[in-house]
């Protein structure tokens, strides 16, 4: 098995897709071993570190990468399949910030309103139990929630040249923000340019649906990943797979067009799985179709598409990536 | 216990809410048992019968009702415990339709294309092993998909003297289409006018998540509610409970507004229930809560914001009401 | 000439299209001269009259009517030409509006602020110079705006039974706030029900692109009316005419489906009027076409699509209504 | 007078606002003679050639520069003054193009629609009378439509390390495509990197309000601007000015955020000029105030707000660019 650790050091970080030489390269069939840092930088330890005072914009949402594929070529795709997702430290941080989220002023949903008041919530986070403890700021509630580690950002370059904020999610993928990006997920994302230059960040320790705040248990993570490249076969939007579902996602403003181009795609890509007919791949995704939100604060707000494989008669996708990815993930987490 | 059944006649079907007078009064703590048409109004019955041909607009979506709830004024909330939602017929039918959907222009997002197939799926219900079988129209694909019985409408008479289409989600609840109203629901209803004027219809066999082609398994109901009314308590949109779970819903477009009400409905509701500090609330709900999209097809769409109510240290809302209904509900299904 | 005079008493003010009996009844051809109260009812006089603590929800925006046209029936189309808008006191009042306006939370883009200032401002209207005085509240600052008479509320009741407060702009009509609804323009509107029931009010001394702040200089009006009828022909979004163009209106949510409500009903209309292919118009419309903002503030948004006559080569719409209302209307001037 | 001649070769062209080498350097109070290539690269030329087949993508919608203007640090402002823009070619063309324009499904407002017919127009310029010929494909109508030339693209180089494709207007500028920026216009534009990096392209013999079919008068332009410098002030979002009016600029979806960003900036802006307090400025621009539509149809819609500057009482924006950069550009045109 080849396996790659890779821990970048804190100037190694990338703060955009595309625009940056990639850190390393990996040849598919490769197992990651990645650590990557908080949203913050690390820089928000205590409720009295405020992000508007402590982190330095641009410098938000740090990712680790970019990695060039070998072999990686426009037109193909890479595949990345999370094996393990963990806390690298026993606390997470979130906050509210200045005219972000979904319940406040923005930039861009701009109002002659105050921003609210910028607050921070510290969470214990206990591994063994799998809990995260929340605790309120203006009163002594508190109350565990369960763990549920994942990703905010996964990405690519994008095309035609451009370079985007890690923090903007689109079709080369990006800060999109969904619960189900967590272990046991295969993504595959469409390369662009040679090498494909995927790069991975923004952990949470769990999420809520859309992060209406704008933040979640953000949280460094020490996060496995196995790496593969299907030649010749394109994705137009990042999808991704676990053991029983098929996801699509898309990811713009408004809301509704998020939702429709994830499930345009699953639409489409369900029919081509299956030989239906167009619009009766539609009729069924209507009844059987799940629409996880992913994000409704970021520049772009990010649905995702799903359904159950066996409501499709289990089709096979990218040459059974996502099975092959499992067993090479699984025998890796057998060696520790 | 105090059982009132009702069977509409075709011409006591209502298509609106407001401007009817009602067809029957209710008491607090009753237990209605109800027929509900489908939203063609049993019109398609094969994949022969196209709904802009055997349907006449604006008689689409009836609902059965309105019910005066005694004692119900403006201020107060009548409280709906769906105790059972079953298929009333061994088949449901489901269409594409002229302009109508999340993945076709419309009326409102219009464009210049030609209005997609008009398609006619029908679907076999098997309620023993509870599962609908899908068959394709232009191949022989089939598969089951499981029955998940619910209500898309349920509303009172809007405020202001407004008198609105069935087929529209607002304030007053209405066309809201979310797969969460099933049996084991309470749905609360702000009252507008004396009594409430609450209605109830379009069952679905089971709808995926936005009913993206703008329709579900539609199918006519025998469904079972427990009705109370809680004075003095407002709802300023329709909320739900399960037995695990709080719901706020929000309509409007774009989908972004539906999310944000629901969202802000639920943080603020949830601020009530704890004593949680509105920031407070804030934060927890983006951690813990749940974004079930309801439609994203009708002339208003429709988010639901969920969180379980253990991550809110299991608080009484409604004075109970719930627990009240689900009791009464339980011992109803025991005495049959 | 057939000259109906008409000025409402409080109580016979309706707050809604639809569901009001007609206040009186209106042949094809006759003038009517209205009297319509501002949008708070005549109750914000002074600086010092917050609309909150003076007006009563729902009884806001009141219209004068319903007028029902004799012979009008589902499917004809109601022309009203707007002859003079005056008005009819020498003030005018502006407000911010709690959670009202396009730079605020509201109820649908529900927020965690709070509410802007609730604040008034009184400018003096001088008829002979054609000029509202502009007077800042926290300073000194003062100037002189044009006046543009305009109405913002003109409507017929809606299709399908429904009930919609005045403040609504959709299909029907409605609130459309459009400082293009000034003198010399003819509206028309589709007939839904027998008589039409058509409604005006909502007087505005002018108004800026959108209505940010959610009031324009609210007015009572003297308004002289010609109406006229065209039978068999309907009409799907309410449209208007003046001596060099011709209009479309489009009122919903997001923005972007108003403009393109509006911009595909002024395509297909003038592919109508001219005999130009449907893509030929649009070609035609995207390079002649303009699309002055109506309100971004209200309960949906109104967009409006317009184009100089010149640039279709003069078409005649409706029979040439317009070029026969206008003369009428200049025939009761100058008989004044 | 400093006078800087520049025509690029094919391959100077810029796809991209940011990720170039600048061609060439400017210091302030130059007058720069452009050349501008149109939005298909000059290679739609007959009705024939349909853009789908010629073009390339990403290689669409050029732009000349980008210009390293001496001096312009971060937080500085560049000012462009538009002295004349003038048709290179007696004709210019405009198509339908597949999935892109405001009456059809696109690949962010995704649908199941085939796209429309792409069809090319060709338009005869007479620049002497000042008249663009439209010709109908499928009949013989034909009419003159007046030009109105201007520039749908200028930006800088984005902030935050950020390269965007020339298509998409935002905070830098971009392809706003608005008809307001015609000569005799002075566009703001704030300095995110050192020099600025400005580019001008995509030039319009005339557009229609929102570019409903996604494309206007494609035209090569000559195209004279005078540049300045503006030390130590910045620019959120790009504003314009003439010698009636100020302007900002809003470019983000859906539609009603860019007029929020674009009011809000006018607002704020107009506050800071006249000494208005908020809400003051709200209340003025809200009467005063203008919003004519820029595009519906790009990646991100553009709105601008604007204002005669006679409203405000006559305030000196800028230390009075615009004035200064019309005077130089007026001793230019006198010196021809």
């Amino acid at each position: 098995m080849n396996i790659q650790p890779y821990r970048p050091e804190p100037d190694e970080l990338s703060y955009t897709f595309g625009g940056r030489a990639p850190v390393g390269e990996v040849r598919p069939g490769t197992i990651l071993e990645l650590y990557t840092e908080d949203c913050f930088g690390g820089r928000v330890r205590t409720v009295d570190d405020l992000p508007s005072q402590v982190c330095e914009f641009p410098y938000l949402n740090p990712v680790t990468g970019p990695f060039h594929v070998v072999g990686a070529e426009p037109g193909d795709t890479i595949a990345l399949h999370f094996v393990s997702i963990t806390p690298a430290r026993d606390w997470a941080m979130s906050t509210t910030f200045p005219h972000f989220g979904a319940l406040t002023a923005t930039h861009t949903t701009a109002m002659l309103h105050q921003a609210l008041e910028e607050r921070v919530w510290r969470y214990d986070l206990d591994l063994e139990r799998g809990v995260a403890v929340y605790r309120a700021r203006k009163s002594d509630f508190t109350v565990e929630l369960p763990l549920d580690p994942m990703h905010g950002t996964v990405g690519v370059a994008p095309a035609a040249g451009e370079v985007r904020m890690t923090i903007t999610p689109d079709a080369h993928g990006g800060n999109m923000d969904t619960p189900e990006l967590r272990a046991g997920v295969t993504v595959y994302l469409g390369v662009n340019v040679e090498g494909g230059l995927f790069a991975i960040g923004d952990g949470h320790g769990r999420q809520g649906h859309g992060e209406v705040c704008g933040t979640a248990l953000e949280a460094a993570m020490n996060t496995v990943v196995a790496v593969d490249l299907i030649k010749g076969v394109g994705t137009p939007w990042p999808r991704m797979e676990d053991d029983l579902h098929l996801m699509s996602t898309g990811s713009a403003r408004p809301l509704e067009d998020a939702y429709r181009i994830s499930q345009h795609d699953l639409v489409t890509w369900s029919a081509g799985l299956t030989g239906l007919e167009t619009l009766d791949a539609y009729q069924l995704i209507s009844q059987a179709g799940q629409a996880p939100v992913g994000n409704v604060c970021d520049t772009n707000y990010t649905m995702v598409a799903k359904v159950a494989k066996a409501h499709l008669r289990d089709p096979a996708a990218y040459g059974s990536a996502h099975a092959r990815l499992r067993a090479l993930g699984a025998e890796y987490l057998s060696s520790r």
